[in-house]
């Protein structure tokens, strides 16, 4: 019957897909066979999603096309318009978006149907909406209005015009595109998996991406980007002179303590992951255009130090981290960011499992205690009667 | 690396567990270690929920501690209270739960960790709330008000009670009862798994509740027991003189054609499960009281039909069906139902994986194309520049 227990199911084939791979050993990544190498400042995000949904770059007519979808697609509908103020006032960033895209099933006129075609249009109408959810919810706590979003910018520009109020220098919005590229799609991450383990059971498109969304705020997963952060923060302001000093004191305190350093090593990469080098030269980058390298010096001290003490490499959410920093997004709106960007994967997932699909359901190892005898409450004999005795 | 694929993870052990058991071939479930043929009418819904959620049988005291937080843990909070309303109307059963659980995290005090304590009161807090959801839910679509919970009865009596607008028969409270004791636990099945994926990233147990919800949505998990109902009410409506040779003609009609009959057979059980085997008699005990047996007729004629022309045997969803129906609960509230016992389970399985965790991150098989060359948009080669040269 069933065979050896993999802790993880690491290792373990749990589905197909022709959406993305790993050569764990390579360090390489593609999407629907395009090395994200090629795609890292070639391709748009917008023309990545189609791709990932529909199954081919897109040409001109159909990109513009798609375009036109999610800027049909950003507007909310009423239970999600009503909702936002109390839910963003009440819930921390990702548990708002998990309420929000819960409740947003409500508005779509394509809610109900797993069929190919419905599921297209709701998976752009997600990806369209994921960025302005995070804008709104931004809004509602800041107190300042959101800008309307610009019809002539794709994806990466308007959301960071909505979120800091202000047009993106060209570089910026580019830089940010890029991010949204090299966070769409990663094979089997817990997110993507959980959409499916729910589409599996022919739950809704909805339901899957809430499953993911519930996913992703564990801090094993998407809150990894945020804690890079916070951990960076967090010495440079304990730093009394050198910062780089710091970094080197306390990574190696706490390496040496077991502690685990957020941002490094990967279950699938055996070397570093490929779009962490390519976020390292963008941080570089936004590092010198903003005129104060230390966040990213530090970074770059901190992965010398994890490299010497333990071999590890840092992985997507390291370099991310300062990224995101350095264009003005707010530390704990990190893991929201990321959600807009793998939103292209997870609907393109939920997408596929619905086209040919088997329930997903595992085993389990039994390891408690068996054939024991239910004895009435009367008569029962616990720690607790025992103690009174 | 990764070994072969397994379609579904049929047979693949993901997770080790002490909540439950299940011997496919002999055809029995226990939960720690209690078979549940010695718990159906022996042991309360309060006494299996702490059973799972805190690891042994209570005692007195301890069950009389449990049922006060119950009690209090029923009150909803504020942001979950005010969007009741709006969400029942606009929002299917699981779809509203699902984001009225999402929501709820708001209100709870003890949102924001996984350790073992807060994860129990979270735990008995989710269990107390989820038939509140539900009554609110049908007092919302009804237009009645929701009678208040009576403290001297259980979650069982209080839930028919709130849906149904009066205090219910003993004898039918008690099975009631035994119903939601058979559906507390069930190994790793998909809502469970989904949970379990989700907690795995450290997420909390809201999060990993939604997760649950969204994937217990699907048809072929939690809605299984609705589409038997729609099925023998279909049947029945369409039968010009006998209904069960209604059943008998169509049944074997739909076989032949090489439909599905939903509430056959099950991935784990090779015979009958031993669930069914307990709600068969409690569904002829019922149309015998409520004075009407025809649906409970055409389920033992379906199950004739089904075990001759493909050898399946009933599920849990098969006679749970008539036994919600003939207790009076509406049929598009049965998923809900069900979520209101599972609920026991999942937050058991969510304390279980917190408590000695590992992310669930399997692998998966790629099968799209290879090495391909990214084209930029201007030059690029599509179905659509081909077709309009």
């Amino acid at each position: 019957m069933a065979e050896k227990p993999s802790r993880g199911l690491a290792d373990v084939v749990a589905a197909s897909t022709a959406l993305s791979d790993i050569d764990g050993k390579a360090g390489r990544l593609s999407y629907r066979g395009y090395d994200i190498n090629q795609l890292a400042g070639a391709a748009t995000f917008e023309e990545i999603a189609y791709l990932l949904q529909r199954g081919a770059p897109p040409g001109r007519g159909e990109l513009a096309g798609y375009r036109a979808e999610l800027a049909a697609g950003r507007a909310l509908g009423p239970l999600v318009t009503a909702s936002v103020p109390a839910v963003s006032r009440a819930q921390h960033p990702m548990e708002a978006l998990r309420s929000l895209v819960s409740l947003a099933s409500a508005d779509d006129p394509d809610s109900g149907s797993n069929e190919s075609e419905p599921n297209q249009r709701k998976a752009a109408r997600l990806t369209a909406q994921q960025p302005v959810l995070v804008a709104a919810y931004e809004a509602v706590r800041t107190g300042k209005p959101v800008p309307e979003p610009d019809p002539g910018l794709g994806v990466a520009a308007n959301l960071l015009l909505q979120l800091t109020g202000y047009h993106p220098e060209p570089r910026a919005a580019e830089i940010f595109d890029t991010c949204l590229v090299l966070h769409a799609d990663h094979t089997m991450n817990a997110s993507t998996f959980a959409a499916r383990v729910c589409a599996a059971t022919l739950s809704d498109m909805h339901s899957a991406v809430v499953a993911a969304l519930a996913t992703l705020k564990g801090p094993l997963h998407g809150g990894a980007n945020e804690q890079v952060m916070r951990g960076l923060e967090a010495i440079r302001r304990s730093a009394g002179g050198d910062p780089l000093e710091a970094v080197s004191a306390q990574v190696t305190d706490r390496l040496r303590r077991g502690e685990k350093i957020m941002g490094f090593g990967h279950r699938v990469y055996k070397g570093e992951d490929p779009r962490a080098t390519v976020l390292r030269k963008l941080s570089a980058e936004l590092a010198a255009t903003v005129g104060d390298d230390t966040f990213y010096q530090m970074s770059r001290r901190m992965e010398e130090v994890v490299a010497a003490e333990k071999g590890l490499y840092p992985n997507v959410d390291f370099y991310a981290a300062t990224v995101y920093h350095y264009l003005g997004i707010p530390t704990d709106l990190f893991t929201p960011v990321f959600s807009v960007s793998r939103m292209a994967g997870w609907t393109a997932h939920i997408i596929e499992q619905h086209a040919d699909n088997r329930l997903i359901r595992p085993d389990s190892e039994y390891i408690g205690e068996s054939r024991l005898t239910w004895v009435p409450l009367d008569t029962r004999e616990t720690r607790e009667t025992r103690e009174t005795r």
